[in-house]
């Protein structure tokens, strides 16, 4: 395979580099962009949700990830009636600037409202379609959201 | 922390997680879902990019991943031109039905069309929002797309 890495010289690489770097992620393509919440410890994907300007920039700020409730349509300061807090240990943004990931120390260990740890507690047999719980519940849903 | 297990006999639990378990990636909420690709070695969050549900289709039918390309409007076979194809090792749902999460053995290394093994090569400083890309060029992508 063709490997940049045995033609450029490294000159040439942070030349070329510096093109690709850019201020951030771009909310003039959306006024909503998909954030992926991984954790940082594991690798284990949680969830995913969504972020506008302003929920990316209090995230920024304050170390605690903020995402735009669709449903709800305001800022979810995810944890804010659970208490299981995301904290950002890394943010990175993808090659169009219309993707989030962030890496999160999960407080209490479950990120999805249904108790599981992550949101993808389902799996699909791609040959049968069959679909199976592979999640252990962490917490009752009723018990923490009260509904 | 009140923990589900603690609580809850084996038979209330099986009672209870057929009510989560449905038929899949619910496409009657959206027409395209996100999809989170992972490597299933490593656990890196390689990109993320939308399906339809025929495109959700072959992929359980081919085992290779099939997105839909939202800017060229069609199916995207990942690897149709740069012959870095995602082989599907698992696939996963969200608890709402609209997110998809495939781990996947990336062919070639790199899933990005930039030439990273991740499309996430750029990495956001918290406190300062200075960006520094992260990752390292495993292709020129003017090699293998020839623009």
């Amino acid at each position: 395979m063709f490997r940049w890495r045995g033609i450029a010289p490294a000159t040439t690489r942070k030349f070329l580099r510096p093109m690709l770097e850019t201020n951030g992620p771009d909310f003039s393509k959306s006024d909503l962009l998909p954030v992926i919440a991984q954790d940082a410890e594991t690798g284990d994907v949680l969830m995913l949700a969504y972020m506008n300007a302003e929920a990316y920039a209090e995230t920024l700020q304050t170390g605690r990830v903020c995402y735009f409730s669709r449903s709800r349509k305001k800022l979810w300061r995810k944890g804010e009636e659970s208490g299981n807090v995301q904290h950002v240990k890394a943010i990175f943004y993808d090659c169009d600037a219309d993707t989030l990931l962030v890496k999160v120390n999960q407080v209490g260990g479950a990120a999805c409202h249904e108790g599981y740890k992550s949101c993808f507690f389902r799996q699909i047999d791609p040959k049968t379609g069959t679909v199976t719980v592979i999640g252990e519940r962490l917490f009752d849903p009723k018990a923490v959201y009260g509904k």
